[in-house]
């Protein structure tokens, strides 16, 4: 992770000099890296140092996570991000969307430093797939509509996609093989999914000073995820309808009162168990690959996603 | 162009179902098509029909800038574009950051179908620069500091570079030697500088329904551009205080009553010769390179811009 901040670093003198502050604020934010260390994991080879390649796409996929971090914030008008206000409100939602522009426009610009388009195709189709969940989340705000299926669909889309990405281009580029690629991007893909839902959950059951962000904007945005569809399935019909004309009508209570709600029908235990049925998935995927270097890192990192979930606490007697 | 709509419209499939009609919102603005048409323009062959190379990289450009012109219309807050609700009106904010967004990862994609990554390179860059030139512009509205320079540097890099980008590419797909290809980039950045002043001076002098956007966002938006500072070279001492004032305190007047003030002091004036002197630079780039097919065709372009701002009314006596 060090040569990553590094290789981020020596970015900066790629930008314009006008934006450098600001682009610099963007990259400084000591997040969990899990993409990173996604490319870095599925790439591993024992023996060898890690390859500047790799460092590079690291880079890459963290420059796109960010850029829609930045324009992500300015939607949910969030004023935290990793215990910081975010960029759009340090520096105005106006400049926060250019940044996030620039940004995913310097991704690709490394990315195009590889000899291969290939990498380039890749990287800007996920880029692609991550802006129509985040589209297609917002189009349908306040939607009592929404299914499971839904749901899956677009987190599969906004979140697994850049973890899929990730172990991607990890594995392709130290060299392993097709069949290894392509389980590896469908455990990222796994993982991807079982981390936003760890995040939604945590929107709802989280602590502020843990997590590094506001809670509750899903609620008070309008966002219906995993917790409220579980919940609906829960609901006796007649507070059911009420649950759903209070999302149609966009109006959400305050947290607390909605996550004893959550708490007295078993929605925390439900989440958590679908998150963990998602990880068990990963593993299974990696099974016949366990021979190889890269393996049990990922089922580690996927270990490290388990403890998360259990370090939230869902005020239910399990 | 019919190719190049033919081309846009076979991307819709490309995008996720979900965001496919909100894309092709974005696309279909019938609009003036200034940089695909430079991309054919640069590389014009009499004897031979467009080249799919071409076509690719004029909807590359487009695309980049159909994503900027979304973004812009966000923080400008304009109701309009080109006689219609802007994608933001439409949409929402929200939607309309990440249609950008997807807009310009779709661009990428298709630059990188070219084989070598040299075009994503260059493509990506380029955005960059647009995105920096923007931000750039944004932290200095209101402020009264900002100099000729800044200007010329500022839309330099938010409008000039993607011109800049269109004849390079069309040049350099076409085969072009690289002396043409410098030569036709100058050039293409010379158009754009001019290009833009003249959109800056059309914000006070156009009339709507010509222009097909709402006029007076630079001034109601604090954005100082080559009109007010002109107009700053051109008043008394107390007079320029005054306005250095509202400036600052970003206290906008009516358009009517700025357009008047700059009637009175021949600013329409001084700006179009700034405009025709930008374009007579461009002639000159392409003056060696006369024999080449491209260079009547890239000189009649300039000509219509020059038509465009004889078009303008300044309503000052010439």
């Amino acid at each position: 992770m060090g040569e990553l901040d590094h290789f981020l670093r020596s970015q900066l003198g790629s930008f314009e000099p006008e934006i450098r502050s600001s682009v610099e604020y963007c990259l400084d934010v000591s997040g969990k890296r899990i993409r990173p260390a996604l490319v870095f994991f599925s790439g591993w080879r024992a023996a060898e140092p890690i390859a500047p390649a790799l460092v590079k796409a690291a880079a890459v996929v963290e420059m796109v996570h960010l850029a829609t971090l930045v324009h992500d914030d300015i939607m949910d008008g969030a004023d935290l991000r990793r215990n910081r206000p975010t960029v759009a409100r340090r520096y105005g939602a106006d400049v926060a969307v250019l940044l996030g522009d620039a940004l995913l426009a310097h991704a690709v610009h490394v990315a195009a430093q590889f000899p291969s388009a290939e990498i380039c195709r890749i990287v800007s189709d996920a880029t692609r797939k991550v802006c129509a969940g985040e589209i297609a989340q917002t189009l349908r705000r306040g939607d009592p509509a929404i299914t499971l299926a839904d749901y899956r669909r677009i987190i599969g889309l906004k979140t697994a996609e850049l973890f899929r990405l990730s172990c991607q281009l990890g594995s392709r580029l130290a060299g392993f093989d097709d069949g290894f690629v392509e389980a590896s991007s469908a455990f990222g893909q796994r993982l991807g999914s079982a981390y936003q839902m760890y995040d939604d959950l945590a929107d709802f059951f989280g602590e502020e000073k843990r997590i590094g962000k506001t809670l509750g904007t899903d609620l008070s945005g309008g966002k219906v995820t995993l917790p409220t569809l579980v919940l609906l399935n829960k609901l006796p019909a007649n507070e059911r309808d009420e649950l759903l004309e209070e999302i149609r009508g966009r109006r959400a209570p305050p947290l607390e009162r909605r996550r004893a709600l959550m708490s007295a029908h078993g929605v925390f235990a439900e989440v958590a168990g679908s998150v963990r049925a998602e990880l068990e998935a990963g593993v299974a995927l990696l099974a016949p690959w366990a021979h190889l270097e890269p393996t049990p890192l990922l089922v580690q990192l996927l270990g490290l996603l388990q403890d998360q979930v259990n370090n939230l606490s869902g005020g239910e007697i399990a």
